[in-house]
This record gives structure tokens, C-alpha cells and sequence, in this order.
């Protein structure tokens, strides 16, 4: 055992000894009971491979397809739109490098995207722009919301794919999908042409808002079970029919060719349930949890002038609290509440991995100043007011000191 | 409910009221309860994401990387050369399309492979031609064995990689993966290159042959949790040190940048520990069913004179028995053992959603008349004599009809 090993496993056993509040559900969510009873049967009892022909492998197809069929009703889809994936990441690279693949020996595509898009967008547009296609990043106002009309106006005739989140992952603006969708469907009409389709990460609109594709009017949708108190390693692409995209992963022609790979039959199922309860609670969880938000707003601004609210303060996602603490570093005072015990986040979790840990979102929205000096408090089911006010006591001994 | 709904659930309702015999592991396996233990305290308690800083993050990703060291015991590795993935099928994309498209710009990159593999290779390799690479098709023997001098004789100035299968999926046949090998290390040591690299496909051996990369000498190697009694949607590359490769799914960097999205810990952890039981087994139940294989083939072949094994009967896989029942469709067979109680395959359960049902294995080792005539019958850990009398059984009647 070196230092290194000692030093985690003081950090675990802290975790006995201590009170936990857990604030980053936009991190992950934990996977509710009753999606792990529906999960249940498909491990060792229901386990079949649903490509073979007995009676056994029918229950598995007919889990897999019924758990479509639930996916496919909360997003006002037909069950054949529907594919399963690995991950709220693969379906991204699954719709947009898959779009591209599809064009690329026709004309260079040209894609469209925002400045404060997740790595799972981000990082796929790079590959893009290597593999020779164009791309174009739109920066988002002030408030961290994108101008539908800024998105518009980069339109060309080579472009493939309009792709901007639903909500962002970090300072969990709500972005006008529906106004870009109308605005792209009204110019396909008048140039009476297919393209450009529009893509939307909803990883982190799951559970608050409306995933109708008849609403917003998106041609493709990503989801994300570890996002949606679903089991992890599960994802879902909803690709709207008639549209041609390549795999990216190649096999056994599993998901109608889309996605290869053996049925991870106990995820599908557990994804669906975990939808279906998002969806049902979707209204309430919403009031309850945007009331927290906002009490929480005005407790954080109120403990010093000089903080400030991360993105607008209405279009927001209803758990998501992200402020700056000019001249405190985010992950000092995310790595100083977890030793109080509370668990929140300096940017997004995926952002620690690769840079500084100075938020690209941030940066985006003009608040340079900010992008190392925020915390990302984010809220879930089964956050309490007790909770909150826990987190400002430790939060506010921290800034005191 | 329509016509199909009906027949479906007629299907389902024959499982609650007969005796069932599963007789189909290739295809997949069951989760082993131990697994499931290790698996339970990640799906809701240490739900964390291991990207964050806090306590429980920590927890997380310190079950991933102790996960990481037991795979890397298993096969005789480092463990920063375990990457953990959705499947197998990705992990055999990532492997190949990812050293292909790390050297695409380079040259015409060529690859040599068998006609045998799984569709999770084949089908990455027709991918590869349409980008423009080249590929090589080697045939193997009569017996279902590739020859390694054939394999050899092939490798180029471009060849950039050999991927042959451990273990055939349809008829068990287990490849010369070491004598490959250390063929290719003398060339490239002689001719002072890094290249070609050997991949092996090992899903289908996992179980049952030795995974030491030490003695197979190879340089990547696929391993699908769902194969070896571990949860479906978590797989695993090994990838030699010093070995580049592009990543094919992109984003948040995690698996040091080669397969990103947030980590599945349960699907890790649980995938480790069903390894890890594999490897503790591997010898008792090799020994087991090949006992059991033995005495099935006997039987079988005693039916009638005109039943013929497909594949060597030596090296084959302890747990496979595939034989040809000549005038028979082999579905057909599949079917009515169903209705009897007993689970088998006609060749392997991806086959059945491409193609005809024709095995393209048997097609490849010039049993052309057995391609359709032919049943795969493959034995697990809860495979009982029993079981095996009551297959026999029930086949004697089909056959005598």
C-alpha cells in the first residue's frame, strides 16, 4: 500500500464517520429501486440472447421491444425510432459522426454546433473537422443561452446537422431547440431539401423536461440511463425514420443495423423503466426542485456581494445551481465541502479529466474570470430542505474563513 | 393484440409449463449470483461518478481500478492495458478500426483475418474496405483450423495487423493463436518493424482456455462480459503498452482518452469478479465438459451414420458439439427442440438476424451441404448428465420422425 492508497482510503473511510449530502446529480444518479426490480429477471433467470430462435431468447426480444415501445411513448415516437446504445456518449458520436460517415464521400458536410456543447458533442465535431469536415461553433449570449437566429444564420447548402443540447451540463441553461427546429424545417420546405437535419443532447433535460419529438421537432434525441436513475452503460438515440446514418460500430446487425452487440437486455429494460418514472414525475420533481433551486440562489448571492448566478436565472434547468466565488478556486471549495461532507462539483465531471479544470462554458459566456472560481450544486429526488441548509452552513463557513 | 402478439405469448406461456434444458451458453450466460453481490453496492449505494473529486467519487473509481488490476491478473498484463468497453463486438471495432484509422493516413493499410470470425470482425472488416484498406480472407482447414503458415504467408509491407479468433463461436475450433504469434514476433523482430500487431477475438474462449498474454504472445485481446457469466453491455481490450490506437467513440477522455463515457462501475466490477471466477474454474470445469462434450458426440453420431461432427474433435472448445444432420434444416431442429424443451442454436445466434441461416463457418471449411443441416449445441456451468440424457432424448425423436 503506497501514500497514494493511504490517502484514498482515509478519503473512503471519511465517508463512514461523517454525514453525506450528495449535490451532483447531474454527475450521475443513483438507480431507483424500482428500476432495479424490473432489471431484476434479465440477470440470471430471463438471460437469453434475443437473436437466437427458443422460447427463452422471445422473452428476451420481447423485453427489448416492449421497453422500446415504453421509450417510444414518452417521446411521442414510433417504437421502430428508437435504438439502444452504450451510453448518452455513443448516441452522440452514433448521430453525429454517423451522419457524417453517411455524406462524406458526397460533399464535405458542414456541421453546426454551440461552444458550450459536452465533450461527448465537442470532442466528436474535433474528429469531424480531422476527418476533413467542417464545423462551425456558435457561442451562446450572455446569459448561456444560444440565439436560435445566430444558429440560422450559419446554415449553408453543405450543411448535414444542427446539433445544440437541450440543457447545458454545467450551468444547466435551457436552449430554444423547439425555435431552431422550426426555423430549419421552415428552410427544408422552401428549399425543398432533407438537410439539415437537427440533433439534441437531452442527457440532462431527462427528467425535467419535455422529450416530445413532435414538440421540439428534433430528427434525432440522445438519453443517458446513469443520467435518469437508470442503470449505467445505457443509452438510447432516437433517429427519426426515413433518416440514413452509419454505424459506428460494426457486427452482428443488432438495434436494425445501428448498433451492434449482444442486447445488454436487464439495461434496455432498466432505461425504459427509469424514462417512464422521469416522465411521470416530471411535473412535480420540476415545482419541487425549482423552488430549492431558487431559495438556494438567493440564500448563496445574499452570503456576499461578489458572488454571482452562472447563466439565467429563469431558463435554467429546476436542480441546477451554478455560481461564482470571484477569487476562491472551484475545486478548493468543492474538495473543502467534501470534507464537511457535502459532494457538488467545479464544472462538469467529465471536464476534470481532460484540462485545467477551468470551465469551457464559462469562457463561452464571456465570464473568463469565472471559469475557475464555480460550483456546480446540483439537486435530485431525493435531495431535502434539510440538505440545503446544511450545504450553506458548510458552504458559508468556507467563504468566511 | 395481433396474430404475432398471440403466437409470442403462446411461446412464453410453453416456459412456465414444461421442463426447460439450456443448452445455448456460446450465446450467452447467465449472471452468476456472486457477481451479482459484487455488482449491487454501484447501482444505488456507490453510484458516484469516478470523474469527481469528492469521497465518493474516489470509492468508484477505486472499485474501477481495482477491477482493472484483477482483470490484469488474469491475463498476465499491466493493468493500464485493460480498457474497459460496452462489448465485445466494440472492443473487436475498437481494436481494429482503431489501429486502422490511427494508420490510414499513412498508407494503404491491409489486415489479414480468417473467413470464420464473428461478424463483430467480419463485418469491421468490410467496413475497412469501404474505407479504402485492404483485407485478407484466409480460409482454414477442413478441421475449422486455420493453418498459421497460411496466415503468414500473408502479412505485407502494409500489413498492420492480423486478428484471428482464440475460439470459433459456431463449431469450437481453437486457432493456433500462440504459434501465430511468435511467428509475427520474429518477422518484426527481423525485419526491426512494430508491425503487424495480433488481435484475438476471445470472447467465445474466456471460460475455458488459458487468456495469459504472456504465452499467447498477442497484442490485443477482446473479452465480452455477457460470455462468461458476468453482465451483459461491459466488455474489455487489452491493448499492449506502446500500442496506438485511435479511439472510435469520443468525448469526456475516460479510459485514458480510449473509450469514452461515464464509467458503467457496477458492469466493471461485476465483469472483473466473473473473470476472476472464470479464471478460478477454468481447469475443474474444462475437465467437466469436456467429459460431457466427449460422451455427447458419441451419442449423437450413434444416431445414424450419415451425422458427421463439424470442426476438429480435439481442439475444440470443452463445452461445444456441433454437429451435421444431413437432410435436416437445422432450424427446423432448433424449433422443435424448443417445442420439446430444450434450448440449442443453428449455428450462432448473430448469424440468424443477417442472413439466411446458412453458417458461413461451415460454408468456409467446405461442409457447404451442412450450412443449413447443422444444430450448436454448447454446455455451462449448471449443464447436468441429465440434462445431456434428456437432449439426447428428445433429439432421437426428432430425428426418428
Amino acid at each position: 500500500m503506497d501514500v497514494y492508497d493511504i490517502l484514498i482510503n482515509m478519503k473512503i473511510l471519511s465517508l463512514l464517520n461523517k454525514k453525506r449530502v450528495f449535490l451532483d446529480y447531474a454527475s450521475t444518479t443513483p438507480v431507483l429501486p424500482e428500476v432495479l426490480s424490473a432489471m431484476k429477471p434479465f440477470w440470471n433467470n430471463k438471460f437469453a440472447n434475443s437473436s437466437s430462435l427458443y422460447a427463452e431468447a422471445v422473452v428476451a426480444k420481447k423485453a427489448i421491444e416492449n421497453s422500446r415501445t415504453d421509450v417510444a411513448r414518452v417521446l411521442g415516437a414510433r417504437a421502430q425510432e428508437i435504438y439502444f446504445t452504450g451510453s448518452g456518449t455513443e448516441s452522440n458520436n452514433l448521430a453525429i459522426l454517423g451522419l457524417f460517415e453517411f455524406y462524406r464521400n458526397k460533399f464535405v458536410p458542414h456541421i453546426i454546433t454551440t461552444t458550450i456543447e459536452h465533450p461527448a458533442v465537442l470532442e466528436v465535431c474535433r474528429e469531424i473537422e480531422r476527418r476533413g469536415g467542417d464545423v462551425t461553433y456558435v457561442s451562446p449570449e450572455a446569459n448561456g443561452i444560444v440565439s436560435a437566429k445566430d444558429i440560422f444564420s450559419k446554415i449553408t447548402e453543405r450543411t448535414i446537422l444542427v446539433t445544440v443540447m437541450m440543457a447545458n451540463n454545467e450551468i444547466g441553461t435551457v436552449q430554444p431547440i423547439a425555435l431552431i427546429a422550426r426555423l430549419i424545417k421552415k428552410r427544408r420546405e422552401e428549399k425543398n431539401t432533407i438537410l439539415p437535419l437537427i440533433h439534441t443532447d437531452a442527457c440532462q433535460a431527462g427528467n425535467y423536461l419535455s422529450l416530445l419529438v413532435s414538440t421540439s421537432g428534433v430528427d434525432m434525441l440522445t438519453l443517458d440511463g446513469g443520467k435518469i436513475y437508470g442503470p449505467k452503460g445505457v443509452g438510447m438515440l432516437f433517429v427519426k425514420k426515413e433518416i440514413q446514418i452509419n454505424p459506428i460500430v460494426w457486427g452482428g446487425g443488432q438495434e436494425r443495423g445501428l448498433r451492434s452487440g449482444t442486447e445488454n437486455v436487464s439495461g434496455i429494460v432498466g432505461f425504459a423503466k427509469a424514462l417512464t418514472i422521469a416522465n411521470r414525475d416530471r411535473s412535480a420533481e420540476s415545482a419541487r426542485l425549482s423552488v430549492f433551486r431558487d431559495f438556494l440562489v438567493k440564500e448563496i448571492l445574499a452570503i456576499s456581494p461578489n458572488i454571482t448566478l452562472n447563466g439565467d436565472s429563469v431558463m435554467r434547468l429546476p436542480n441546477n445551481i451554478n455560481v461564482c466565488l470571484p477569487g476562491m478556486l472551484g475545486e478548493f471549495v468543492v474538495i473543502k465541502m467534501d470534507t464537511l461532507g457535502v459532494a457538488i462539483s467545479s464544472g462538469s465531471a467529465c471536464g476534470t479529466l481532460s484540462d485545467t479544470g477551468a470551465s469551457h462554458v464559462l469562457k463561452a459566456i464571456g465570464k473568463e474570470e469565472c471559469a475557475s472560481s464555480s460550483i456546480r450544486i446540483t439537486l435530485g429526488k431525493y435531495t431535502t430542505k434539510k440538505d440545503l441548509v446544511f450545504f450553506l452552513d458548510c458552504l458559508k463557513r468556507i467563504i468566511a474563513k
